[in-house]
């Protein structure tokens, strides 16, 4: 499958395109000029990147202000304006499937609300795939936006759309580092199951799906279950105890 | 209560300012000098709307491009940054209640999927307030975009926030005039039921809530249950027929 990447430099673009390489054609879309191949635009020009989906089957739009911290100005410019642009361009250009990578904050005021009791192996919350949305930061807002826009998309334009509520990514890939170890445990997400989670939104025989992502992890706050209905099959497991 | 309306020359804002003004203390915002005492901003622009939410208990926030046809351009502009700095001026100003005039086509899809037939008297489908977004179009999806911006202000900045649903308000309030009199039937809300529905949502006990608007028509697709809970008693009804 011909695949553009949009966000291709970051944590996850470096997973997908490392994993994913030897299964698609892939095309990087990147902010700058990168070490490896890419196409350089900005999503929040609709005219500049619409020559790197000619061709293209299918996107993985990943480029985004990715820290829950963003302000209104950041989240406006890059997941809400340049993820429209995205799936317009998608439109425009015939391509048939978007993997939108949205996250567990567009619904992290259920997980704040329960936590820390939630992160606990013996507690019984799971938050489910049809919960409202409920975004902790307005980075979670921007996230639930994607996910409207392109339920939109599929339901009006007929495009394949599956948002990923990815867990927690981390650059040492590490389910046991960062300043809240019993919340990484449950969110954790190794890269390599990110990457194949990324693959099977891509490859799944769905009309729009929203998802979670976190690897097999002992204690599953967030449900699974719409993953494994796509054939997700977590390799990586966090630890029951963190040193 | 002080209450601050914007869109206050609208179709809907004018059935407010009419049936509200001997119950609460109404300032007007809008975006052009009117023929009544009104506050000139445009809700784009945060500093400029902010002096008028001073002193404010409420506000009703009727300011959109309020055709479901609107462009992409307009959607983003007027119903989602200018949303967005509604709610911003409102949490600077210590308002401490927000009632955000969404719509039916917030989950106008649901609608589509089941018509014709959900418009007959015997059709059984009623939509739950508790459905999943699935907006028709660009304007849907901003109001939902308002819906869920609401949420993170009620749950992260404790405002009150109410969403209305609004269903079919018309100029010459005719439940069997228009294009669409099966739908019509059935979407219709009276402009006074709209004001009252309004001054419930005003009024009401709830950190935040997502109700339908419709008059007590003799077939309601949408539910009323959670605008009932409000306080809502419609007055009106559309007839089981048109000539």
């Amino acid at each position: 499958m011909r695949v553009l990447v949009t966000g291709a430099e970051g944590l996850i673009g470096t997973a997908v395109r490392r994993s994913l390489a030897g299964r698609h054609r892939l095309t990087a879309l990147t902010l700058r000029r990168e070490e490896f191949p890419s196409f350089v635009a900005d999503i929040g020009d609709l005219e500049s990147i619409l020559p790197a989906f000619d061709g293209i089957e299918a996107v993985v739009h990943l480029a985004a202000s990715a820290s829950v911290g963003s302000s209104w100005e950041e989240v406006l410019a890059n997941n809400i304006v340049g993820t429209r642009n995205v799936f317009e361009a998608a439109r425009l250009s015939g391509v048939q499937r978007v993997v939108f990578a949205s996250s567990n904050h567009a619904v992290g005021m259920h997980e704040r609300e329960a936590a820390p009791d939630a992160y606990r192996a013996d507690d019984p919350l799971v938050i489910g795939e049809d919960v409202a949305p409920r975004p902790d930061s307005l980075y979670g807002v921007s996230k639930v936006f994607g996910e409207v826009l392109g339920r939109y998309y599929a339901d009006v334009h007929g495009l394949r759309v599956v948002c990923l509520r990815i867990g927690a990514v981390s650059r040492d890939d590490d389910p046991c580092a960062g300043g809240q170890p019993d919340r990484m445990r449950v969110l954790w997400l190794s890269q390599r199951d990110c990457a194949e989670l990324v693959d099977c939104a891509l490859t799944a025989d769905v009309r729009y799906a929203i998802v979670y992502g976190t690897s097999d992890n002992p204690r599953q706050l967030f449900s699974l279950r719409g993953a494994r209905e796509l054939g997700f099959r977590p390799r990586d497991r966090a630890p029951e105890e963190c040193p």
